[in-house]
């Protein structure tokens, strides 16, 4: 069984959720404020961990934060990753790191062993699919993934990915088509790749379209909650079985406790329980969803 | 006198030398091994430095090298930034980094203050132009500059890159474009934008196409050497004061004690020698340039 098929077999047992790590130091309760700021984040994170091992299918960890404090910051960002994989959880760096040959190697070897070993990493390739060959070793064994950005929902990316291609393609088309080939190779018994894509909402015509065209290749899905997403909006990604995606939510968690529903919680049990309703409202919205 | 002022009299005085310090365990001499990996990278490139000041132009550090390392690599990396900062040379860090809003200021925040202070970052800009407007501010200030991948010369920048839109024109053309357009409110006395663009080699019709294109924003230039580019092709691309570009040599410069014509120097010191003949090898390209 490969790394996918355990993510695929994670979903079908505990839902969508994918919970983003993306750290800050105000987002912290006061009373952690007390420790040194790299110590509060760690415990911050492993608090959050604990009450949510069951309900979060996945965990992603967003390196700018970590990295924005330098090496302190990133030795919460180790603790971090450590204590997840000591959990048994998946992780999913988000460093959407790109570079070409030997370069790329050596992001490979950072981020697929050593301190700061993750399962999945996210990749940026805009300079080309010569850009993802290098972390293919770690494919081959079937215990490492990627998830290739495709198509995101900010403002700007029209600028690059929305270019339209004299075919009338754009590049988030011809890039996830691209993807999809480069992963065809490592397609577990799931029926999904070890290279996975980053899709970001866009609009209920776009979303069909993009599952059915990219058909075996994974989904990282940004963009609920606090960015807007909704639940109905994100079960289009999902195939007949509801499957084939997980969808990342960060602020709307980690600062659940700061939400007058939750009020009378600690940031932990905030989390657990926002981690809950987020998980039942995809699952209903999966349910409610035509096949 | 803001950095692209500084950047542009350095060139004028020193030549285009930017010196990669992408410095590898696997390319330190045997005498060095004995120390603890870390240290003895950091040593490496603390020689190399005192060896170079006077005749690199500029210095990139590429962040994988270390990051591969752990906390560790990434320690000698801050010394090497620090290192760099005391001898008041210009440094680049190569992070290749690109994400959105609250993710993307942190990114600045890290490489722009703290212990991975750099003068310049490298960005990639596939998910669009809001991506480098967190790091603006630092811009606004004149202290810190950006250059965003535009043209790679590896063999995938077809893959996106080379994508020709419906109006006859490349990705990379109008990324080039877009990244113009942006940097116009950064233009210093010199004429050029904190602002840049890297460009690789590709072919002399191109290179001569982008020069005057892309008129107003730098160029790092990477591909000298060991990727088999010509000094006479990077003369394409700088200015009519020979200005406007710095050519980076990484292993060329790093490894140069390893060649024959070298035999008998110390790494530094055939470091040196080797910065030096690039220096004015580029030097005479251009004066043998028509303008």
């Amino acid at each position: 069984m490969t790394l996918i098929d355990r993510l695929y077999r994670r979903i079908a047992d505990a839902g969508h959720v994918c919970l983003g790590l993306d750290t800050d130091i105000s987002y912290l309760p006061d009373q952690l404020k007390k420790d040194n700021a790299c110590d509060a984040l760690f415990h911050f994170n492993r608090e959050i961990i604990d009450a949510t091992l069951d309900t979060a299918a996945v965990y992603k960890v967003q390196i700018a934060y970590y990295e924005s404090l330098g090496l302190r910051g990133l030795n919460a960002y180790m603790k971090t990753l450590g204590y997840l994989r000591e959990k048994n959880a998946i992780v999913i760096a988000d460093v959407k790191r790109g570079d070409i040959a030997k370069t790329a190697e050596m992001y490979a070897k950072a981020h697929f062993t050593g301190d700061f070993e993750a399962d999945f990493i996210t990749l940026n390739p805009f300079m080309g699919m010569d850009t993802l060959e290098p972390f293919f070793p770690y494919l081959d064994a079937g215990e490492k993934g990627l998830f290739a950005l495709v198509a995101t929902s900010n403002p700007g990316a029209c600028d690059i990915e929305g270019i339209i291609a004299s075919d009338g393609e754009s590049v988030s088309d011809k890039t996830g088509a691209m993807i999809k080939e480069k992963g065809v190779r490592f397609t577990g018994d799931c029926g999904y790749s070890l290279i996975g894509a980053v899709v970001g909402c866009t609009n209920k015509v776009q979303t069909k379209q993009i599952r059915s065209r990219l058909d075996g290749v994974f989904f990282l899905i940004p963009g609920y909650g606090a960015q807007g997403g909704k639940a109905e909006d994100m079960a289009g990604y999902l195939d007949k079985n509801a499957n084939g995606g997980v969808v990342n939510s960060s602020r709307g968690i980690l600062l659940a406790y700061k939400k007058p529903e939750y009020s009378g919680l600690g940031f932990a049990e905030a989390a657990r329980a926002e981690t809950v309703r987020m998980r039942d409202e995809i699952l209903s919205a999966v349910k409610g969803k035509e096949v």
